[in-house]
């Protein structure tokens, strides 16, 4: 059987189910959530770990410029911090780069990295270069911290739960998903002000990411997709499968819809946020079908 | 100009000297070090990271075991921290992998990875893959912990001490590469029990890694050539120039020469420890012919 057949979400499950896991430290979220979150001698923070790569051919296409090529690549993990509540501290970057590449070009990749890094005040540490064979990729390994009762992960959601979205979605390929801002400053917010069940970013598409969540929250959900906020020239269609929007998805108790509308407007003018459905109870019955590598993650705390 | 001509190093400095430094967070050792170490909030530990990757037709060639390979590519960074005299607690896995690859290859991929691992007792916490049109590449990041007073680097050697290595140089591309084991169990005895002045892993071979220590600790060396630990079949100019050996080379003073090796051999009586020659002053006018790109890094603590 090749890669190809089995799907990220299955190899994935191999990596996290397989490798061993240490006894004495605790793990809050691991592979299959947004990012590592685990415990640190003394301190009363977590640390959050994420990694995350673009390849040529694959997250961008040759020709792209290698300033937004940089830029996506520091802001993917970073958009994972946004889903996680966490500040990002540290980033430590792999670069793979056949030598016949111009090194004009790299010098706009870091220009693109550094300036995603020092959007969100992140430095860069340490790096790894190698040849390559083959296309340019670029991994991008961050380390941060989250205070233990603000750490976000997909499970917590409840029944009843309102879902709400940051920003618009669909349309993003075009050319947002190469200079999109993770939405950082937005999920700290609401962890200081709000208790928020649970949270990610959407990075694969609505119709991808929202069921993990609810896979992760063990709850169903139920979407009033006229209500999606669209991007520009977007449809529902594309809303819901597109991804690449690295907006954030929340659930939030319904009593707290009313203050959360009221307090979000002055504090982001220019940033949407719609409540899109609710999180639901599932049927027994309904549990069992669940895909093969469910896993029920604890919740943080 | 092509990436190949400025070499590996020039590209990290360029990496290491133009990304913004945060002003608050104190780095201790980056980029160019084996490791970079950097304080926490709170804690008596400093947080150590490090990435590292392998690729296909770079460091491994097409048809080598993916079980060795998986080995190596969480071993690398795992010697870095060796290096550093630090302990790893977490892993971060990023596979590049063409869809057309045989799912049995990722798995034996994954049980060398789990079995390095295990063998330091790291935990997997997060992971992801990419598709890739070109060659397999592994990228590993591995965060874990030191004692602020334990954490070393490969500046703070001072002329006069005693240079050390572990094991045996040279012939390492036969086989060992694929099999060594990191010397972490040896480097944290080392700054347990005596005070280490300077150290690092032997990666690209004594003959680039010597200087890169000198230079980091602004001293000069000299190497008994004939006294080089060399493995079987191995000559002098093998031993100093091919690297992968994944040793200890460090730094010492000659006051603790006879007690070190009264003491080493009964703590690791398979593993020879030999001094290789000591750190010798520069002259002004030497300093001012380092090579571009030179940089004295603070010393740790």
């Amino acid at each position: 059987m090749k890669v190809g057949a089995l799907g990220e979400d299955r190899v994935l499950d191999q990596i996290w189910l397989q490798l061993p896991r240490g006894k004495k430290r605790k793990i809050f979220a691991g592979a299959a959530d947004d990012c590592a979150v685990v415990q640190i001698p003394r301190g009363n923070k977590h640390l959050v770990l994420k990694t995350d790569c673009v390849v040529e051919g694959v997250h961008f296409a040759r020709g792209t410029s290698a300033s937004d090529v940089g830029w996506k690549a520091m802001m993917r993990p970073l958009s994972d911090f946004a889903a996680t509540s966490a500040l990002p501290h540290f980033a430590l970057i792999t670069l793979i780069v056949p030598q016949k590449t111009d090194a004009t070009w790299v010098k706009q990749l870091y220009r693109g990295l550094r300036r995603a890094a020092s959007r969100f005040d992140v430095r860069t540490v340490g790096g790894e270069t190698s040849n390559t064979p083959g296309p340019i990729a670029i991994s991008v390994s961050v380390a941060g911290f989250v205070e233990r009762n603000r750490a976000m992960s997909r499970s917590g959601g409840k029944p009843g739960d309102d879902l709400f979205v940051t920003g618009r979605l669909g349309g993003s390929l075009k050319q947002k998903h190469l200079k999109f801002i993770p939405r950082i400053a937005e999920s700290r917010w609401l962890t200081k002000n709000f208790s928020v069940h649970a949270m990610m970013d959407i990075s694969d598409g609505l119709g991808s990411d929202l069921p993990r969540l609810a896979r992760a929250s063990n709850v169903g959900f139920d979407i009033e997709s006229e209500r999606l906020p669209l991007s520009r020239g977007a449809n529902i269609n594309q809303a819901i499968s597109e991804g690449e929007d690295y907006e954030l998805l929340f659930a939030i108790s319904p009593h707290d819809r009313t203050r959360l509308l009221r307090e979000w407007r002055p504090e982001f003018p220019k940033l949407l946020l719609t409540r899109i459905g609710l999180l639901t109870r599932i049927a027994k019955i309904e549990k069992r079908k669940l895909p093969r590598g469910y896993i029920h993650f604890q919740q943080p705390g």
